[in-house]
């Protein structure tokens, strides 16, 4: 199931682009610049919408990397606007679009570090089980939680985006 | 990696506990009634803390039931404290520890539907990963932000608990 959890990642970053589009309508709607959004946080000692962004960004990106060896593009957090959050999320997007089922063959007997783990590994399904996944949501949900919480009008259909559904 | 993914929301709900004692201690510093923070909500048109966990449990439980076609236990929403929403977690932890990969033999090939989709299916692989995965963390962060946005001192590491981490 690598490929469809990275998969519905990257179908969760496109939906961002809706949530934006429902931010900057808010912020037309009430005269104020879209962007100021993105330094509100729901807790003075949580991070900003716009880190949120970057970290559900680089979760998702250098998850598909670690697990598969496959070198990600470096991505500054430099961002201060909608449109500058939108080509970083489309570079992670297009990013995750390079992956076949092929690229997470070894994958299952792959290990994982990060430089704050002080030497300790993580086996690659481990790392995308308890540390990606959680992560990557936790990142998503923040993010649709200060828009929400700051009256920009979207809803779960905008969160999931469209379900596989047939009829039987 | 379907156990996996169930075994991973079964240890994300074990967290909650400690989630649930550091808001008991806010509670008991502040001198108001921990419960009142149930009916807390981001935005008025979100649901209050008490629903995000109950959404978590059934997206959980429901989750596993429709995905292996095991019965699970009813839980109506009738939870109103903290004490309350332990017992139905723990019912939902316990429901989550009987099953074993066996269970999930047949799941790429069994079909799901929920009342809610008008006679549609969903591959039982689609829904874990476009639906069940996407909504349980989707509560779980709620539930988080909820708290966090409250004053209650929680962080990432009692979001994720302890990884699997090992010497190389």
């Amino acid at each position: 199931m690598y490929t469809e959890l990275f998969g519905q990642m990257k179908k969760q970053l496109g939906q961002l682009d809706a949530w934006f589009v429902a931010a900057e309508a808010l912020a037309t709607a009430k005269k104020f610049d879209a962007n100021v959004l993105l330094e509100l946080r729901l807790s003075p000692d949580q991070f900003p919408l716009v880190r949120q962004i970057q970290m559900a960004c680089d979760t998702a990106k250098l998850g598909a990397s670690r697990v598969t060896g496959k070198d990600a593009p470096a991505q500054p957090d430099t961002e201060k606007t909608f449109a500058e959050l939108r080509a970083r999320i489309d570079g992670v997007i297009a990013y995750l679009g390079t992956f076949t089922a092929s690229d997470f063959e070894g994958a299952s007997t792959r290990t994982v570090t990060q430089p704050r783990w002080e030497g300790k590994v993580m086996s690659a399904p481990d790392y995308l089980i308890e540390h990606v996944v959680p992560n990557f949501y936790f990142h998503l949900a923040h993010t649709y939680a200060i828009l929400r919480h700051n009256g920009v009008s979207i809803g779960k259909r905008d969160y999931l985006g469209t379900l596989s559904q047939r009829l039987p």
